[in-house]
């Protein structure tokens, strides 16, 4: 297997010229953020990943997690790893400095995460753990339950788990039935079981503190009568130190077809009497807090789609370079390496327009959460703030659905050997299958885009997106090099344009009509959302070249852009047909024809 | 996981309204084909599947083959099922009476390997190695070594392999290194190593008749100079007994991502004094032999795209039917099954309509084959025989693609516990991987499409296809429920003439142009051969109606046409626009880009 490169000047570029670095690092609170301070963390996160994650990657998915009467073992070196990735300080890089993070903006913190995905997915997924549930407290624990738990949350002393699915509660949380019984101190006793819960037992730290969705006795039926508890694995005394074990246990793990480093457990809470645990916020506003908490975990699987394509990707050329088969289809030549037989070259170039369309993507979305966060022009972060919750739908649905295609097509770029476990392709391809599934659905992440943002605000969000995108179709249209980029861009957000309207129009009386057009909308809008960012890639790449900047790294990143503009731009025109023609087709299917 | 139900109302209508099972069965040679006969088979393979291979294939993905010193262990069950497999003469079912076959039309046989397929696929490969094997040796081999071995291998009382690839002769046979070196006896002494021989080894059957690629020693260099030998693993009497064990063995197998039950070998010939073969045919054709038998092996790898999408889409529905979760969008209802929420509709319906276009276009195809080798009218046996060869690319390239996107939206309607490899959904995800690879990948199948058949005839058969094409398309336009259909026919016909005259008018200036666009054009004629084809099917229904039929079969079978046309048609027109002016991107795409 090749070795992982980190991507660090495509990081770079997309992170200067295109997600706003510079001028995040001048909002209040994100001045740590310079640009050298930047680059060393770059340099040295790829580091990380490339010498300590990515060695033990193969070896986790071979060997996977074992479970024995309790006890869940990783795989062998993820405890070393753990041990040097809580050292070093990476797991608080973007929390709060008052409970021992650096305080950077999400923007630092995007390229970083996507470094350990790419190296090491299934490793990654613990101490990103810690960081979805060190949000959660800080969005809604009281000061108490903060001073007890978030310093070691947030050194990654102790682990953390987020436990809301159930058997009968997957998408549905309204299903949850774990229950929480006050007791006299204040605190309550937790009964239920758990599923799919990542890393809900393991040795690798000392303690492991689990966020628990559970209902109180009188809480109201269905969403709104769900409760957040936290429920350490040991009790923790009055002075911080450890005390007996909670009535909480592992009792299996699943055998999964990917991710087997990241052991998945069912969860047992209450088996003796029951799990103490403490209400976090108040009650019955459990949900409330998860979906806070969501958002930001669903930015961190649309990255993970990022990172095993970049992965896949890098595996994928070195091979193509490498493997020597076949005649020169032009020349005739014979000898040359499988990159230069044109459908390889397409395969290899149409993975890599993907992959800077997700990251010019993620990355300016990243940029968003800061300036929602920090910008103190209220207009500018409120229409930042109105971007991201239109367009997090996108950043995970369309991410991991594209994720999943570029880690397809680095196996086809290996043919045979694809197929075959010891080169080491397929696990990306396997670790990716879950991807479109955890934290929602691509279903319910287009239902959550067309359902809950698009048809309650009107479609209002989506039109000052096209605003936007129209301006950058505009630029390219005056720049005779990049014109005829311009005008598909154009068409398509006319046609993006014509499809919302359709949705709006049909809302109302055709709903189903509508919700089945939702996934081909998610991917309609993504592919025009790529267009947009690609397109203001070569906009970037030409200013500098008119300041001039003459290096074939420019020429490469509009070589990528025209790839992009040839290739899958394309796809928006028939998923603009199909959103509008193809739903009443499934709304009107009949029984007798499954 | 849910019984496989071999759909046998989806087959007959099929073979009989389109593929035309009536007018095969009065071919010469075939007129043992009658329907009742036709569908007493295809309902004993529908329990043979359901009863002997379905049960043991979850079991065989589990444990796999093993390797021991030269021994290869299949899993537990294979014997079993491949006793009662060859005692019930399933193996001889299309191939000749005379050395043991039942003789019957490739119309019937394609149905009935489909079953094998979505029951056991990866069972399904040892026999289906037998008829190619004896497919090869019918049209290339001297009486002896037929009447050595044919009668054998029809009866499936030894084995049969495939010797083609090298390490360093994947896609380009060319490269071929086994050499063959001539013993006075008129036999051969093979010296060589061969990789990814499907069931190379294995103890169950007595003997294994291995169809080995190689190099006699004054061969010219390239395709020109492969010859084809027979090569047992025991030596074979001339009384027809087993006599001493030839020098071949098998030195590992593969650790692959799917299709663990059929061990993937490597094979080394002659490493103690050469192993004992004999030539097959004339010297220096063994290339041109196996491609005739290519074709068919081609045919059928496209028919497992066709049962891994069928048994994945069966189980993926029960799971729908059963799994209770979330409230309908419209209604708001709750404690409803998922199969109603739009976005799992519209999945279901469209693997359904994606099925019936693969299994019509292959049953077409099947019966063409029958046409073309015994029908008496010589005009339409050739033009049969001229729509097979431009074709076959498609049967193979695309329905192995379309069943791969099949397979994968299955474990979507599965949501999380399509990760579980417990739920049983992984296994065709998986299996299918290899489809899109062995036998030619994907852009070998495009290469040879656009390379080797349309531009070598300067598109000739593809403007008869199109008027056949247009001929449905005014059909649908005549029938006012169907015109619409129709008219996104005749538009994509346009369209498809379109990309044709593309390629032709720059095949030879830019075939690095021409060559990127191969694979985008495979799926443009692939999906447009979807949408001629579900036409048929749509004529066919209403046709029926028209006579009085008035069941809710055919309206289902309707619905689901409406689905394609809806939801998978519109494709096409953006695939005419990346073939047209997606190619220059990746001819251009510079060494920076990368």
């Amino acid at each position: 297997m090749s070795d992982y490169i980190a991507p660090l000047r495509d990081m770079q570029f997309i992170l200067k010229e295109l997600a706003g670095l510079d001028a995040i690092g001048q909002l209040p609170g994100c001045e740590e953020a310079s640009p050298d301070l930047v680059d060393a963390i770059l340099e040295e996160a790829g580091k990380f990943g490339a010498g300590v994650l990515a060695p033990i990657n193969q070896q986790g998915d071979v060997q996977g997690c074992t479970f024995d009467n309790g006890k869940v073992n990783c795989p062998d070196g993820w405890q070393e790893a753990y041990d040097q990735f809580r050292e070093s300080g990476w797991i608080g890089l973007s929390l709060p400095p008052e409970f021992g993070g650096q305080g950077l903006p999400k923007l630092v913190s995007t390229p970083v995460w996507e470094m350990w995905v790419s190296t090491n997915m299934a490793f990654s997924m613990l101490p990103q753990l810690n960081v979805g549930q060190a949000e959660a407290l800080l969005t809604a624990a009281s000061d108490e339950l903060k001073q007890t738990y978030l310093h070691k949350v947030v050194s990654g002393e102790w682990g953390s788990t987020m436990n809301l699915t159930e058997p009968q509660a997957g998408s549905d949380l309204a299903a949850t039935r774990t229950r929480a019984e006050p007791r006299a101190d204040g605190s309550y006793r937790l009964f239920g079981q758990k599923i799919f819960i990542s890393y809900g037992e393991h040795e690798i730290t000392e303690n492991i503190v689990h966020l628990v969705l559970a209902r109180l006795p009188d809480a109201p039926a269905g969403v709104k009568g769900i409760s957040l508890f936290v429920v350490p694995k040991y009790l923790v005394n009055p002075d911080g130190s450890l005390g007996a074990r909670n009535d909480v246990r592992c009792i299996s793990i699943e055998h999964k077809m990917g991710i087997h480093g990241s052991p998945t457990c069912t969860m047992s809470y209450g088996d003796e009497g029951g799990a103490i645990g403490h209400l976090v916020g108040e009650p019955n506003r459990g949900l409330e807090y998860m979906f806070i908490m969501m958002n930001e975990a669903r930015f961190g699987v649309g990255v993970q789609g990022l990172g095993l394509a970049e992965r896949a990707y890098q595996q994928a050329l070195a091979y193509a370079r490498e493997r020597v088969q076949g005649r020169n289809a032009v020349t005739g030549e014979s000898g040359q390496p499988i990159v230069h037989h044109p459908d390889v070259k397409r395969m290899l170039l149409t993975m890599k327009a993907r992959i800077l369309a997700m990251r010019s993507l993620l990355y300016t979305a990243a940029g968003w959460f800061d300036q929602a966060h920090h910008s103190t022009d209220q207009a500018a972060a409120d229409k930042y703030r109105r971007f991201i919750d239109l367009l997090m739908p996108i950043a995970k649905g369309w991410s991991t659905e594209v994720g999943n295609d570029v880690c397809d097509d680095a196996i086809q770029v290996f043919g045979g050997m694809g197929f075959v476990e010891e080169t080491g392709i397929a696990q990306p391809f396997r670790d990716a299958r879950i991807i479109t599934i955890y934290e929602g659905t691509t279903g319910i992440q287009a239902n959550d885009l067309v359902g809950r943002k698009i048809l309650r605000e009107n479609g209002a969000t989506l039109r000052e997106v096209l605003v936007d995108i129209r301006a950058v179709a505009a630029e390219l249209r005056a720049d005779s090099e990049l014109a005829a980029l311009g005008a598909v861009l154009e068409a398509d957000a006319s046609d993006l344009e014509a499809s919302l309207d359709w949705l709006l129009a049909n809302g109302r009386e055709r709903l189903d009509q509508v919700l089945a057009g939702a996934v081909p909308f998610l991917h309609q809008l993504g592919t025009v959302c790529g267009s947009w960012q690609m397109g203001r890639l070569a906009l970037a790449a030409r200013r500098l070249q008119a300041g001039g900047d003459a290096s074939p790294y420019l020429a490469g990143l509009l070589s990528v852009v025209r790839v992009w503009f040839g290739q899958l731009a394309p796809q928006a025109g028939a998923l603009a047909r199909v959103v509008q023609n193809g739903g009443d087709a499934i709304a009107e299917g009949v029984d007798a024809a499954f």
